[in-house]
């Protein structure tokens, strides 16, 4: 273990997908092979001795890079000189509850978490908010960085890609491998847009090899944007390791560049590329320049029906904005 | 994709270890990042569902090395033509169930899987159990071996060695990594013998490094012997994650021969090494001379302490193997 340990918080870490979070960390699927961690599971009070459970699997697994764990309720510790933040925990929506109340509401813990990262991690900290609504929570604890930068505060709408990948793969029978470039944009909701314009499969356009606008135009996307519905239905549990497994992806591609395509797809803070209001927490195409280093792809040619499912996504944010604009 | 992809079972497919395992073994971590796999997702009917939601969460992690994927409560189906078959699925011990009706209970299913990879499988099939009572169940499965090699059924207890490893760092302060050569011998239940005598932490034997003898024999033993019911009253729910690496573990070494010590602990059909009656499958110190090759360590000299354990595991096993001798 010659390289120094990386650490790495994890909230809601006592939660599904902490589980299936965890352990693919401890294995080096997050940061590499040769990168030792140091895991920080932050979950709520009453959580924690599941949490403690957790570790002493972790601890069973004899992993070579596991380093090290924290547990902890208190974000002090909890964030305490980390270097990765996957912000998993969030307050699901109730029965009867308004989308304006669990914004709300959520907006409360990524304020508190917000604050806690900017104060006690370290300043060079890479978020990746994963609890929904994503966008807009990550919004909220990216306008609580002062020492850190608020750049580096970003969503996951890598599932939403891995998604519309996997559909196309199995529409035209593809391996997955060879679809590329497939970015969502817009919010982590059924309004994302997964642009399948720039697309390609084997290097071909993927309208060419589909054959089928209609299907692109409305089974496929709709299919994307409520697939998480659907595996609610097949396995009366919400996507835990899938979403995991795009956490992993997300702040694998950022950290090392590595990718199979020109780019990926993270919700990053605007700052006003194509005409989307600046500081909006948007899912653009993102290219990995350097580790740690991203850059929003910029001078796409967005057709109309492009413009128009990235306005509707647009708006909805904008919606979210200013729900929960007295936390800004 | 140039190497041909092999097929991997796992039963109990739509459970928790096999939630653990399938998008580990789909991300490499079993064969390797260049060996592609198609997953054999077995379970009993009414799982079926279940399996199929998380057929779809494999294809939404759109894994480069998953090249396909089977559902079946079939067995015939379900093993057909695989490489590698890990029986994780079993009949779980019910409240005032005696321990013979559990052995024999399971023995149906072990015979009916068994009869299943004999003649459905590939001819080299390797297996390795997983559900318990892991070596009775492996015994049953392999007494059916006609056309593939008994030799090949393994049962698994990695999880035991990892654990013994853990605790030996935990307590030493030493990374988990320097903790070497330590077998679990005999029986995965809490008669299992973690022979320290052999192990070494850092190049030195255990004894000498640890400087407390009535811990190793007292508080170490049990305590990695009751493992399972310790993670159970902290987590509330039983080993599914640790279970689920030791298994890719055990797997991955048997495959690559890639190990940091010496030998690994597996539990394989005996042929009287060290005194155990021969076809009882007993934990030994495993040498793997070659990819999927594999020898029992033979010639260590075990003091009073060593063979009082392993007598004590030996019997047990042998009460199994009697409480079934109707299936064999």
């Amino acid at each position: 273990m010659s390289k120094p340990p990386l650490r790495v918080a994890v909230t809601g870490a006592a939660g599904q997908i902490g589980y299936s979070l965890l352990f693919r960390i401890a294995n080096g699927d997050l940061l590499g092979p040769d990168q030792p961690v140091i895991l920080h599971l932050i979950d709520l009070e009453p959580a924690l001795g599941a949490a403690r459970g957790v570790v002493m699997e972790l601890e069973d697994c004899a992993f070579p890079l596991l380093a090290g764990t924290v547990v902890a309720a208190d974000l002090e510790v909890g964030f305490g000189d980390v270097d990765v933040a996957l912000l998993v925990g969030a307050k699901p929506r109730g029965p009867g509850m308004e989308r304006a109340d669990l914004l709300k509401d959520n907006g409360k813990i990524f304020i508190g978490q917000g604050d806690a990262i900017d104060r006690y991690a370290r300043e060079d900290v890479k978020v990746c908010v994963v609890g929904n609504p994503c966008n807009t929570n990550c919004l909220i604890a990216a306008s609580r960085a002062k020492r850190t930068n608020a750049a580096n505060y970003t969503a996951m709408t890598r599932l939403d890609q891995n998604r519309a990948m996997a559909q196309l793969a199995a529409r035209t029978g593809k391996p997955v491998s060879s679809v590329k470039d497939l970015a969502i944009w817009g919010n982590h909701s059924p309004t994302m847009y997964p642009n399948w314009f720039e697309a390609t499969i084997e290097g071909q356009p993927v309208a060419e090899v589909v054959q089928d606008d209609a299907w692109l135009e409305g089974p496929f996307m709709s299919r994307v944007q409520k697939r998480g519905a659907e595996i609610i239905d097949a396995r009366g549990k919400s996507s835990a390791a899938s979403a995991a497994s795009a956490a992993i992806d997300h702040i694998h591609s950022w950290a090392t560049g590595k990718m199979t395509g020109a780019y990926v797809s993270m919700a990053v803070p605007s700052k006003g590329e194509y005409g989307v209001p600046a500081g909006l927490i948007f899912s653009y195409p993102i290219r990995i320049t350097a580790p740690w280093t991203y850059e929003i792809v910029e001078g796409q040619e967005l057709n109309a029906f492009s413009q128009a499912a990235i306005a509707k996504t647009t708006a909805e944010l904008v919606a979210e904005r200013d729900a929960v604009a007295e936390m800004l």
